[in-house]
């Protein structure tokens, strides 16, 4: 049935190229801003005020391992990795939908679980819960949410509005939940081998706690706002920083430099990275899952922001020709890689 | 991991059950006039608009068979489904977001195939597609789609609004969607038996079409405008009109009589009904995914409608006492039982 002539496996373009392939000359015709592209769809409401939308797929196998994610922390990260991608856009979350498909391995007490979640999210976000779908499925969990968010037609930020000699910010620190898979991986493969094993956690729970229970940065939106910071593009850190500056790069027309010694990784992220024999650099440039936000800012902002611990400059924006570029710590400059995620 | 002391099957509480157990208590904090419990979820703009959004999920070997359904009417039908709910609230469909997940069985074709559908529902209805996920999957493929449209504030039709001595509108008419599916599936049986067979499909047409590329009642929502007549109550038919008159009369407090020879049914529904054996009234009744609208409207609105062809009164609203009745052609009162189809 799904011979063709020709026949172009999906993993042999990865998922970036597929969305823009399918998406590449759409035409709006609504009250749209912005449709596909940035982490918001921009919705304009005529009284000066936008709606955000955002939308993600969580599916079991893929974005989880239920074997350690406990299905109330799934439930909690659902929401708030779409929570991040309003906050990106510089706006508001106000409520969600929550789509769940699901084999019938799973109970009523495991749906009340994913909710129980969901709703503590909710809660600690102040967000409304106001529809979703639930369907069985042949197997396997698979959680679809949307948030609708507003921001202020004059506080929106796209990936789009770097420019040169700009400042690139980031907001905490990052590799930290790449890290907390790792853990959490490597004690399931002892698990496996033998599982009289007790698992050995002790002082990882900053690592794990970024991976099953990632916060979105709604705190950055409020600091920004009080610093009297817009920032002049956004994005969030979802498939690592490498990749996410490519996008901005990419959607601005610019190029990024870095530095090394400036991209803050916090001591147990450091540690274990080194334990495993990583480059903890490498971790926190590709490992992603962060939800940190990554903006650019002008110059004349930095006095602004040059003492907030959540805010730490770790590069500026160059003219495009100049490429992607890491300086490292010796001084050297080394192109950038993109190396995120990928979802095929 | 999933063992708990008392396990509930979910198949033994149905969807409906679902939904309202998980979402009972929600506590909306936001800008939301009504969450879950209607065809759409309605948040409040501030300046006489309200913001609808409705999402729907679809799954495969749930909602549909690929060895009939092709893969373009598949992303028209995800669409036009979604569309239906944001017309059933009177209001303008403007923008969706569409996921999916699916296997590696899937190539890049058969996405495009997908998307030709989507973006043909979304030329034929000029409604923006503006976001989306995709993702790999183990089995399958899933659809999640989410719609967005607005309405005016005095314009919104919820499903409470039903009140005693109002006429039960409907509009198109009703089982054809059912017995398109049957078509299909008694070709399948027949094909799989025999697959030299060739597929016996003629003076189905309707039927199949009702079934394969569902249309969403945009039309209905500008007659009735046209017609100055704006519902008390409304609400799409996707499980059967039983089903949706159960939540009307529920949702409004009231009780709801239907004349069984007023319901509209195609001759060709009818005949294929006849011939599969099925009484058509319990087909239209129970077939559900007609995507027709199901309304209660004034009695002082009744000379508007009366003469419409796409519209037919089918019943009246009673108190709720008197329950839920269907008088038959002989002139008996049977109770009204709701039969819609179920995802679990």
């Amino acid at each position: 049935m799904f011979e063709n002539a020709s026949r172009t496996e999906l993993s042999a373009i990865g998922e970036f190229a597929l969305i823009e392939h399918i998406t590449k000359d759409i035409q709006l015709q609504q009250n749209t801003v912005k449709g596909v592209g940035d982490d918001a769809a921009v919705i304009d409401q005529g009284n000066g005020t936008f709606t955000l939308v955002s939308t993600d797929l969580l599916v079991e196998g893929v974005h989880f391992d239920l074997s350690y994610f406990p299905l109330k922390h799934l439930g909690y990260k659902s929401i708030t990795t779409n929570l991040s991608d309003i906050y990106a856009m510089n706006g508001t979350p106000k409520q969600v939908t929550v789509s769940i498909a699901l084999s019938n391995r799973f109970s009523l007490e495991a749906v009340e679980e994913i909710y129980s979640g969901i709703r503590l999210a909710c809660n600690h976000y102040k967000i409304d819960l106001v529809g979703g779908d639930t369907s069985t499925a042949k197997q396997g969990l698979m959680i679809s949410v949307t948030a609708i968010g507003e921001v202020a037609a004059e506080k929106i930020t796209y990936r789009n509005g770097a420019k040169p000699l700009e400042l690139v910010v980031v907001s905490g620190d990052l590799g930290a939940s790449y890290c907390g898979y790792q853990v959490l991986e490597r004690e399931k493969r002892i698990f496996l081998d033998n599982p009289n094993a007790q698992p050995d956690l002790a002082g990882y729970d900053y690592i794990i706690e970024r991976q099953l229970k990632p916060e979105a940065r709604k705190d950055v939106v409020a600091i920004l706002e009080n610093l009297g910071v817009k920032p002049s593009s956004m994005i969030d850190i979802s498939d690592g920083l490498a990749s996410e500056c490519f996008h901005l790069a990419k959607q601005s027309g610019v190029g990024i430099t870095l530095y090394e010694e400036k991209i803050p990784i916090d001591p147990t992220t450091y540690n274990f990275a080194r334990e495993l024999d990583l480059d903890p650099v490498v971790t926190a440039l590709s490992g992603g899952e962060d939800y940190e936000l990554l903006m650019t800012i002008s110059q004349q902002d930095y006095a602004k922001i040059e003492n907030h611990p959540d805010l730490t400059v770790i590069g500026f924006v160059t003219e495009a020709a100049e490429g992607m570029n890491l300086i490292s710590k010796g001084g050297q400059k080394h192109g950038l890689k993109a190396q995120g995620w990928k979802a095929f």
